[in-house]
């Protein structure tokens, strides 16, 4: 790396930062809500803006029946080797419940050293901070290293419903990238950074027993089968007390941790403070008698069998006794390296015929794939040396415990590497007084001047 | 019996019915809705004045705190040898939802030979029915061939929650009567006549499982346990797949079937239409694989588990991934005779000690006992052949399946048998459009003056 000329970046970020904490507040006062519509279009256009701003000659508006337009351009640069796609949406949540907020959502106000709006975590903030990196790196260069490839959509909090559209419409063109970034808001509360390798797959489905077309008196539960009865001896034939899931072939496909992998849990293991991680979670114990590396192991390494909801019957305050007609309950599959909805779908529908469960109605509701960029991947390099490069010791997780539909990226047929890293608390993200620390929106722009340096040379 | 006396009575019945059904329908016009208190005091005072009319000296609203009052009153006949408690209710449900009534619910309009009114089966019709048998009786004969205790009541729709302190209060008086009789609404869809000689008994119970102080995101499954799973690992301990309670000591006391029950069931199992009642039900099958004798003997010999309720996490549309924090499930333990409240409870509560449940919150909500009068007890064979003499070939069950106060009666200090039965189709109880034919209100009062006259010489 060209330290005297990331030096010089670095200078012109804190020359131009005035003003880029005005972009940011700017571009947090537009609302861009998807889940009402409000503001979308304008904030499309706005980030169409930024991109064309930064040499982009064929920024565009990617449209679609029924959904929120996701903002597509490149950027060519002379004799770059590489391209990397920079993902990221520019959607946020509803603001509500209003009368919580400190200073209003779309101020933007300035409050001790943060602004705070929605969206400034998740993550028009971040977003901001790619862009700003960006002009930065420009200003000092007069061109990228790397051809850019934008990719910011309007419908991320509507679960992406596009994205493999958009992907296959420009297939083509994506299968010539080299990896996929998301500049994001994965930073831990004592202000280390987090980069994150990979999400989990996800499969959720409910299972829904109907034994009768009515509820009936209590007295009747003699003679008159009991859909939660039922559930419960269909539950038992999945999961055992000790948290092992019984679906046939469940665990075939899942592979052991690399040994990289393992390096990685090991340096969690030795930084995370595991009693601050209970209260965060309002836990007095974790699940069965996991501890030490096998927690982390099973954290990031084992599918899980959730329920997400269960419900049948009278529920309310007191006594009323019937046999419920109905029972439903819903739950999910994480999927890890390497598990695939399909097979796991089917296993769970055998489980259920071996069982003679065909009583059962199961419903899929839907479903992701795994993804995961390994840690030899320049995009991964990258993105780790230039926090070390910052001064920062960054947690690499190998994967988030959620799920996300980056498989779209990492799959065939484009095969990218994703990578997920950034500054700003995640916290308070959908949550009232949302923020970004000044600070760390200053860290966000280095940062990615700084990964655009690196990945040039990696 | 006095075959033309009683001949007489009926006749009496005959002369007097056009009155007899004016003063039904004045009777259902008032309103006396124990839910809201509407009507209450003037219904109890109405019920008073028949009761004064038939000859009762003492009969007084006996008050309580924060209660509706229960109508009191005895009736002392020279040379009667037995006395017979005539429990009854004059309170109703509420009649919503009005709009779906062909008649206004309190109007006690006749449409089709049928007297449509909240209260009409349920039971204020059968009320009036007991009055007008009593008043054509005394119009004959000129005095009661029994001593008669009338315990009419205001909550029997809340529960009863004031008769414990009423037998109380009343015990010495109470302790020397021989039997409890209430005329009511057991009469099934074609005509045929039913007789109840007991009630089961009830435990009501919930099982709170809380394994965090919030819900947390669904990916944290792998470490955050959950308490559906864990509801199911208690679950299925406490009942199996054949429906057999896996609970120790629960069957210990559950007295097997007399040879007189065992005739009754069979009555039962040869007359009653199995495809119907399915139908009712609205059932493809019985639980199990129930079926002929056995299935009554399950219906009413035998103790169920029942779930009422489970509740836990997300059961809106669509996705949404957690670990709930909590997870709730009402149950109820129906009681059959020798079989007591208070060691069920106790077996339960061993249960979860025994398997190491200590997690789980084990929450008593109510408890009935059950209670039973002996087919050969001389109110059973009264009621039994008063019906048998009315031209009726009644269905007696050993109990009703379902429960009831009476338990207060049947068990110690009072140890009175109680037994139910009546004319008026039972099923619009609580229902829009409740009815009594005309033709059932005559046989009702029919019924009460030939069960005095077998009561007496039984």
């Amino acid at each position: 790396m060209n330290q005297s000329m990331i030096g010089k970046v670095y200078e012109d970020i804190d020359k131009n930062f005035e003003k880029y904490v005005k972009e940011l507040q700017q571009y947090l006062s537009q609302p861009s809500i998807s889940a009402t519509g409000e503001g979308i279009e304008e904030t499309a256009q706005m980030t169409a803006e930024y991109i064309r701003r930064l040499g982009s000659k064929d920024v565009r508006l990617v449209r679609f029946k029924d959904g929120h337009p996701i903002v597509y351009g490149t950027i060519t640069s002379k004799n770059a080797e590489k391209t990397l796609v920079l993902y990221n949406m520019y959607d946020v949540q509803p603001p509500e419940p209003l009368e919580e907020w400190i200073s209003p959502p779309f101020a933007a106000r300035i409050v001790d050293g943060k602004v705070i709006a929605r969206g400034a975590v998740n993550t028009k903030g971040p977003v901001m901070g790619m862009f700003k990196g960006l002009e930065s790196y420009l200003n000092v260069y007069g061109e990228f290293p790397v051809n850019l490839v934008f990719i910011i959509e309007g419908e991320e909090e509507l679960g992406s419903p596009h994205i493999p559209e958009f992907v296959k419409m420009y297939e083509d063109d994506l299968k010539k990238c080299d990896a996929v970034y998301m500049h994001g808001n994965d930073q831990e509360e004592d202000d280390t950074p987090a980069v994150h390798l990979g999400v989990k797959g996800l499969l959720y489905f409910e299972m829904e027993a109907e034994m009768g077309s009515r509820d009936v008196h209590g007295s009747l539960a003699t003679i008159v089968p009991n859909p939660v009865w039922k559930l419960v001896w269909v539950l038992k034939t999945m999961k055992d007390e000790s948290n092992r899931i019984l679906i046939k072939g469940i665990y075939d496909d899942v592979r052991p941790p690399t040994n990289e992998e393992i390096e990685m849990v090991k340096d969690i293991a030795a930084r995370k403070d595991l009693q601050k991680f209970k209260e965060f979670l309002g836990i007095k114990e974790f699940r069965g008698d996991l501890q030490g590396l096998d927690l982390y192991i099973e954290n990031y390494f084992k599918p899980t069998l959730n329920i997400d909801g269960i419900v049948s019957g009278y529920t309310g305050p007191g006594t009323k006794t019937l046999v419920p007609a109905k029972a439903r309950i819903k739950m999910d599959i994480r999927l890890v390296p390497n598990m695939t909805s399909e097979k796991v779908w089917t296993l769970v529908q055998n489980h259920m015929k071996e069982h003679g469960f065909n009583d059962i109605k199961l419903i899929k509701r839907s479903a992701y794939e795994w993804a995961r960029a390994p840690p030899s991947s320049h995009i991964a390099k990258s993105v780790i040396n230039s926090l070390k490069q910052l001064g920062y010791n960054p947690l690499v997780y190998p994967t988030l415990e959620g799920s996300a539909p980056f498989y779209i990226f990492s799959k065939p047929p484009l095969n990218l590497p994703f990578v997920l890293a950034g500054f700003a608390y995640g916290f308070l993200a959908h949550a009232p007084n949302e923020y970004i620390k000044i600070t760390q929106y200053r860290e966000s722009i280095r940062l990615m001047a700084t990964i655009l340096e690196n990945f040039k040379s990696s």
